[in-house]
């Protein structure tokens, strides 16, 4: 894997680049959409390719490890094989999952133990383990084993939080260094910056994952629900550190809004269930803002979707047809709703990118943000 | 609306035609997906129109008219515009959802009173009402306003309830024809025969209803949960009176052997539920036989869905992939085992009509007919 950055804002740190898999060219910044178990909710992987344009897609190594089961990938010949998907993909490592599994699970220094959401059946998760997941898997691009720290979190929580995170990575770059990829394609470590929203432990914490001389890397335990202001002023703190010759990427973010102050901040991908998830409820991004579809006043609205936005099913299907989809649960209407919002979610990092070639990122972005981000 | 009969077999009533309508050609037999409330259930226009191929989708009154109701419609130009569906839309009266209610709804001479299934708002139907909603709705086809008896349905009740049924046609005739359409295309009307599972009914009926002289006929009341000896039977009988010269429209039905048989007694349309019904359940119909993909024989099958049927889910994707997304409740599950279904629904109908052509279709079907039957 390789990442070139081929611009840089004047005015903030944003820069556009180029990472070059073994599955194909990913521009950055780059918004990557939630594939959980294999699908991206209610979106067909043409649609993903010809509709939305997506270069890169998540999957989720927690639910792919319970169904279909690492035994069945392997089988497949990955992921990749297994839901027809032919460009790059990134898998988390689990320890979000894990962490939101709270009760059900336990931490050692060793190991997690945790008990499956679907059956209560008992698993283990080393750092060495989820690393032959991801293999299994075949991912692009493996993320490390980590904690996932809550907020709000005690100081020494997270700093002993961070040191086990650490020590894992440690054990996760050993994993791979003495395993090969199974499917004959490279796979790239990503390691996790963590901290919680302490600067000491965010500094620590991005000096000694870019110590680690990874492929890229990564910043995890935002978004978790801290105010907006300390999600910016640690990623800025930690995109400082991380070395600017490798990608960052930003996990689990964000709103629309989030994603263009991070892009400002220097983060190069992003990934959120926001777009799908809001999608299936009827909550739209529009390139004029935010569009709650349920709402009576769409009722008999026969515009556009989104006329500006283009894509064939924001300019072919209107507000008022979307809405009648969505009301009576009509699965079409997810489906639809989920096209859309990523097509918008593509479209705006596409757009970051354009601008900051141009070099009026940052002019455009705050012009952009309030449009976009006003509720219609 | 015109029929022309381009083929007859020799060895059974079964015969290819074309039936040309304002918004395109349908080629005969056809099978008709059905559109409930404006979207065919899990499935794009867009993949109906290039994946499915199908020629002409069926909606339904009842649930139009409740929603998005036709005030909506008539403000979009009809359902044609509403969704997108740029080719034939045959809508049935709403008299098999009214029948449906059972204990929600009163038939009078007049009209019928019913609930809402949805809000219980109490609404009428009378046969104008009907047709001027068919018109609103913008249907190619519209199907005159019938009851549908039960199975089983006394002699009397069924013998009164057609009475019921031949002078609301009258009523949906003269209404037909003192409107005009609203769109500026065509809308042939469709009488529809009944009777029961009595034959000197059917014989009744299928005359009055010949007699009427409309673009095209159907027959309604079968599929009601009678044997299938008596629904081929009643079929067949019909199919002798109705005149040859329009096309037969044989309502609700049915399976893929049920479809085969009853185009080898002389119909020309059909419609059903179960493809895409039965989709979203797990259960595909393929080329080599029945399949339910949630059993655990398919868990690791690596095989295309239906390697014979061609089409792009049903040989890109394997049976592994779609019981995972099934039994994972991934929408994308709906989404590819609808379309699968439906173009096995269309491919059998179109293979039908090219043997009907080359004069084998008997012998064709009597194999086909065990193949695809047989639970694999």
């Amino acid at each position: 894997m390789t990442f070139q950055q081929i611009s840089k804002d004047p005015k903030s740190a944003a820069r556009a680049g180029i990472i070059s898999t073994s599955h194909g060219e990913i521009h950055t910044p780059i918004f990557m959409p939630v594939g959980t178990a294999g699908s991206v909710k209610a979106v067909h992987q043409r649609e993903l390719e010809n509709d939305i344009q997506a270069e890169i897609i998540l999957g989720n190594t927690y639910h792919l490890y319970l169904r279909p089961g690492v035994e069945l990938l392997a089988k497949a010949g990955g992921l990749h094989k297994f839901n027809g998907w032919a460009r790059p993909i990134l898998t988390d490592s689990g320890g979000y999952q894990v962490y939101s599994l709270g009760a059900n699970r336990k931490i050692t220094e060793e190991s997690v133990l945790f008990k499956s959401h679907i059956d209560g059946s008992k698993h283990t998760f080393s750092p060495e383990a989820v690393m032959d997941i991801q293999r299994t898997i075949g991912a692009d691009i493996i993320m490390a084993f980590d904690e996932c720290t809550p907020f709000p979190c005690e100081y020494q929580y997270a700093k002993d939080s961070m040191g086990l995170t650490h020590r894992w990575l440690k054990r996760c770059i050993e994993r791979i260094n003495s395993t090969v990829p199974l499917y004959g394609y490279e796979q790239s470590l990503f390691p996790i910056v963590q901290g919680s929203t302490y600067k000491d432990l965010r500094e620590q914490s991005a000096e000694f994952i870019a110590a680690q001389n990874q492929p890229g890397n990564a910043i995890g335990g935002l978004s978790v629900g801290e105010p907006h202001e300390d999600m910016y002023a640690m990623t800025s703190l930690v995109c400082s550190i991380l070395p600017a010759d490798k990608p960052r990427y930003l996990m689990g973010v964000g709103t629309p809004e989030n994603i263009l102050e991070c892009i400002a901040l220097g983060i190069d991908m992003f990934d959120c269930v926001m777009p799908t998830r809001n999608a299936r409820n009827g909550m739209l991004f529009t390139t004029e803002g935010i569009i709650n579809i349920r709402n009576e006043k769409w009722k008999d609205d026969l515009s556009p979707i989104d006329a500006s936005l283009g894509g064939y099913v924001s300019t072919f299907h209107s507000k008022a047809y979307l809405r009648h989809l969505i009301i009576n649960k009509e699965i079409l209407g997810a489906q639809i709703a989920s096209i859309h919002n990523l097509t918008f979610y593509l479209w705006l990092v596409k757009e970051a990118r354009k601008r900051i070639i141009e070099g009026t990122f940052v002019l455009w972005k705050e012009s952009i943000v309030k449009k976009i981000s006003q509720r219609l």
